[in-house]
């Protein structure tokens, strides 16, 4: 693509950056920024530098949060001794919603992907193991998407807390394997954590 | 949807801003940025901003520039007499693309949509017919997309500069009717531009 600006070239080269947006789109989008007012592209970039910035993630289970602890993990109404596994914040806000489950949660932050560079050690996965460890943890619910890596990720975990006394259990699948866990309705979705199944069964089936 | 962080959905609520970008879409993307360096979101932001900020439109021809005049307009070897009417600068970059144009432009900003509000008045019209009514223009070539819209700018502006001398052609619909200009490929648009007809033919088809 040949530009008549340098600016609009630019802003069009770092839009095209992000997954999914190429040139043609990046200039779409930057060409309507143009048309609406300047307080609104700012306001935009503001938005993102700063979250960018000042973002934190709870100590506890990496979910993002404000503050140094989370609210679920601030919570005491909810069990601490019930931890789902999950791979982003996604999924969180996808199983809140549903409000079936009352536990904590452990942030992964990815999946074990050799095919993208991603290892256990790019993951929270140690200090997951840590807490199964302590003895913290009685139950760990593994909901990581049925794909590939999701399994993959599942047996990883699972492996290294074999040992420690702890109930590993699943989701129950009423989702469709390989579907992603964030587009699942709210129904199934509750229901797949009403209905978990230790998670020694899953490798069965 | 229901964040764990103020920041995190201030950033998705900007983002979503864009046409096209639901909540899902600038969560992901939000998400990719933080996983990638804090220096690449800054450098988006800085991007998007400044062009907002700085972004010149050239003062004869109305398309984006960072000088007053764009290339174009200021290169002495187009010729001027010469006038390609488009909607926006992609038609601009489409048609530079094909090697087949030596004229100059003029960039209405959009085109004319009662169903969008958007009105002649409320785009580079009248400084068109300036041109036109001064004698500056030996061909005026309508180039905007055969869809109704485009019509009826095409229309609206031919009737506007009806009563003077210049000679008005259409590009060649070697495109197919009802395309985006900007989506042809380079060959069936750069024939369509050296085949172009009278346009009072075009009204006849
Ligand atoms: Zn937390
Ligand atoms: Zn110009």
């Amino acid at each position: 693509m040949d530009f008549s600006s340098k600016l609009l070239e630019n802003a069009v080269n770092e839009m095209s950056q992000l997954p999914g947006i190429g040139k043609r789109t990046a200039l779409r989008l930057v060409l309507h920024m143009l048309k609406q007012p300047q307080e609104q592209t700012s306001q935009l970039a503001a938005a993102l530098e700063k979250m960018r910035n000042e973002i934190n993630f709870c100590k506890n289970c990496h979910n993002i949060s404000d503050l140094t602890l989370c609210e679920i993990c601030a919570n005491p109404g909810r069990n601490e001794k019930q931890v789902c596994v999950v791979e982003d914040i996604r999924d969180v806000m996808a199983i809140e919603n549903t409000s079936q489950y009352r536990g904590h949660y452990h942030v992964l932050g990815g999946k074990i992907s050799p095919m993208d560079g991603i290892g256990p050690g790019d993951l929270n996965i140690p200090s997951l193991v840590d807490k199964v460890s302590n003895g913290q943890v009685e139950e760990l619910i593994f909901a990581l998407s049925s794909t590939m890596e999701g399994d993959t990720t599942n047996f990883y975990i699972y492996k290294q807390i074999e040992g420690f006394n702890v109930l590993s259990t699943t989701i129950a699948r009423g989702i469709s394997v390989g579907d992603e866990l964030e587009y699942a309705d709210e129904v199934t979705l509750g229901r797949s954590i009403l209905n978990r199944i230790p998670f020694e069964t899953s490798l069965k089936s």
